[in-house]
């Protein structure tokens, strides 16, 4: 009888071996090599589960995506009050604690490594901005957003000032920690909300 | 009488080349050899201005910072009223033609390449905060800026707006075009300086 190899979570812990070369070395290090023997694992396990270099970076960041997405997916099915849910899920893609800290680093230093190696990363960007844009209408939705905001540019600004924040505390974590983080984006929540919801 | 060589311009024209290098072969590609050849200079010739690589990038990266200046410099010496005054300074920290384009990938990429290198890299990234608290202090001393807002507070999250949008500007040129970094940017400065002065 065959050795019974559960295959999605030896992906999974390839895919995890891959986030910490990629933080302790940056992309550069990201080589098939190192990521086999950071997994423990042979070149031809690797090989096995993934042909290419590419194809094993954009499978660890589908990883990330998928388990912020199932942390978005629990919040919005509590029963917390919808600005308050919008709040928790914004943080979600802020760099919060070490773990998402992690994620953030091998996220931005894929999209950017996409970008130098100019890959078209449309699979990826993709993934925030229509949630922003959702969060806004949920907001819309429950009638807490301000009657006279335009919501397309309220997504646009609201992207940015999460993605700012992302990039700031990643470069600059000891001025932008968890609490001022989470500060400015109840600042910010409360100027598109009205402000009985708001305060 | 030995051949008259401007050292300035030519450390310039090197500069040049690192962006031009940057751009195309993404920062990786920026090695000394390679810049070398871009700026059409021996190698002996760059390691005369340039002893190291890191070297190099600080200086390609701080004439990004001083032309930056001084293009602010110009706009605070205007006679333009102050609100107005902001948003020029901020539109010059945004990606909205070519050149700004190049300025800001190579910025980011540097960013990046130290943050991975583990190189300290608060020389530069220093660079855009104190600014942007200088444009809400100047906001306010004009009397512009809503009373009930906290100056600290505005400056992260004006930050937040500027990086935010910068950085989709760049990863989505297409959606985040000129007109559409303008509209943000005016409705974010809108939403923090008194109505009679806004609209």
């Amino acid at each position: 009888m065959p050795k019974i190899v559960d295959h999605s979570e030896r992906k999974s812990n390839i895919a995890e071996a891959t986030w910490r070369v990629i933080i302790h070395q940056g992309i550069k290090g990201a080589t098939v090599r190192n990521i086999a023997a950071e997994a423990g694992v042979s070149l031809g396990a690797l090989r096995h589960y993934f042909s290419t270099q590419h194809e094993l970076l954009v499978f660890a960041m589908n990883l990330v995506k998928e388990r912020v997405t199932g942390r978005i997916v629990n919040i919005m099915q509590t029963d917390l009050p919808p600005r308050e849910q919008v709040a928790r899920v914004l943080l979600e893609l802020l760099p919060v604690d070490d773990s998402s800290m992690a994620e953030m680093e091998v996220w931005f230093a894929f999209i950017f490594h996409l970008k130098s190696a100019g890959e078209p990363n449309s699979e990826l960007s993709d993934a925030i901005y229509p949630l922003v844009i959702q969060l806004i209408d949920y907001l819309d939705g429950h009638g807490l957003l301000r009657q006279e905001l335009d919501k397309d540019n309220e997504a646009e600004r609201l992207y940015a000032v999460v993605d700012g924040l992302a990039l700031h505390a990643m470069l600059e974590p000891e001025r932008l920690n968890k609490q001022r983080i989470i500060r400015v984006l109840n600042i910010h929540l409360d100027s598109i909300c009205n402000s009985g919801e708001a305060q």
